[in-house]
């Protein structure tokens, strides 16, 4: 998606050995025309979605453009909770570390928002190793929830995660993906 | 606004003394046909925005929603840490305490993104006592940024959010106002 790739380009920048930055156009500060080209964009990949699930919080706002373009289905976002005291009988919970932060979350949706007649779209601005998108799986998984695929904004295509995501059987759509960074700069495929 | 103002009938409900739940529409599972109705909404209220200004996580969702009405203006999350230990310098900080969840959190902006030339729409999904709206107030005045007002999908009038933050100068307007609960329902007004 070519829009978004020279905005990576242009403004995205590197710290430390694997931490990309754009913060000032996707995660911090958002582009909301962009937002909604990203849209349009995975619209035009995926068919028959009847819900779209991410994870809070800087999923959310790409959420929402995606949801616009299917014709405003519902967006699901799952919560976080540092805290394991969840009144886990109303909820669907999981577990998710984070690789950009070092940390692990408790995410969990309630039971009312996946169903068995739900056919999901995962959503999240970033894709390293995973871990996010499968945790969102293994909660559709438990509601019995069809998945018809991840779309990813920003895909680091050095860290496994779409072999991960796509040995489930689950198809991934990215809008760019970061083949490696060189010199502190981010090169794309 | 009537849409919401049924929908808060129909599927709000209120845990405790003084909880609306509002998660089947607008902060867990979220109705993106109704935040689209929100932003051409706040759209006819305030002119002149630049920006538009909220707080992760559930703020996103609407602030979405309103920027795309603004001609897609930019969306800026003001993010919670409860560490202290933030990088102040490349920072605008202030506290904020949350009414519904009885935490205290560190919020904070990235100085590229709140300048002097913005011209600022605050907006969240609820108002209580005006913490979050106050707390991102203030990160506006450390940077110099106009605020045109405050967009709220839900007030709850009988808090005093709103009297505090017009002593600021600061116009206020909300979809829907739950003027008190009575048997364990909201009263709009």
């Amino acid at each position: 998606m070519n829009t978004l790739k020279d905005r990576i380009i242009c403004d995205g920048y590197v710290i430390g050995d694997d931490i990309l930055k754009v913060d000032s156009f996707i995660n911090h500060q958002v582009d909301t025309k962009l937002l909604d080209e990203l849209g349009a964009y995975f619209a035009s990949k995926f068919e028959g979605v009847t819900k779209i699930l991410t994870i809070e919080a800087s999923g959310i706002a790409f959420g929402v453009g995606v949801a616009s373009h299917f014709g405003y289905v519902p967006l699901v976002f799952a919560k976080k909770s540092k805290s394991k005291i969840l009144d886990e009988k109303n909820l669907y919970t999981t577990v998710v570390d984070s690789f950009t932060k070092g940390t692990t979350n408790t995410v969990s949706v309630d039971k009312r928002f996946l169903t068995k007649e739900d056919r999901c779209l995962i959503v999240d601005d970033f894709m390293a190793e995973g871990n996010a998108a499968l945790g969102l799986i293994d909660l559709c998984n438990q509601a019995g929830t069809t998945v018809v695929g991840v779309a990813i904004v920003i895909e680091k295509g050095f860290q496994g995660g779409r072999k991960r995501v796509e040995e489930k059987g689950i198809r991934v759509e990215s809008a760019a993906i970061v083949d490696h960074f060189e010199d502190g700069k981010p090169i794309l495929r």
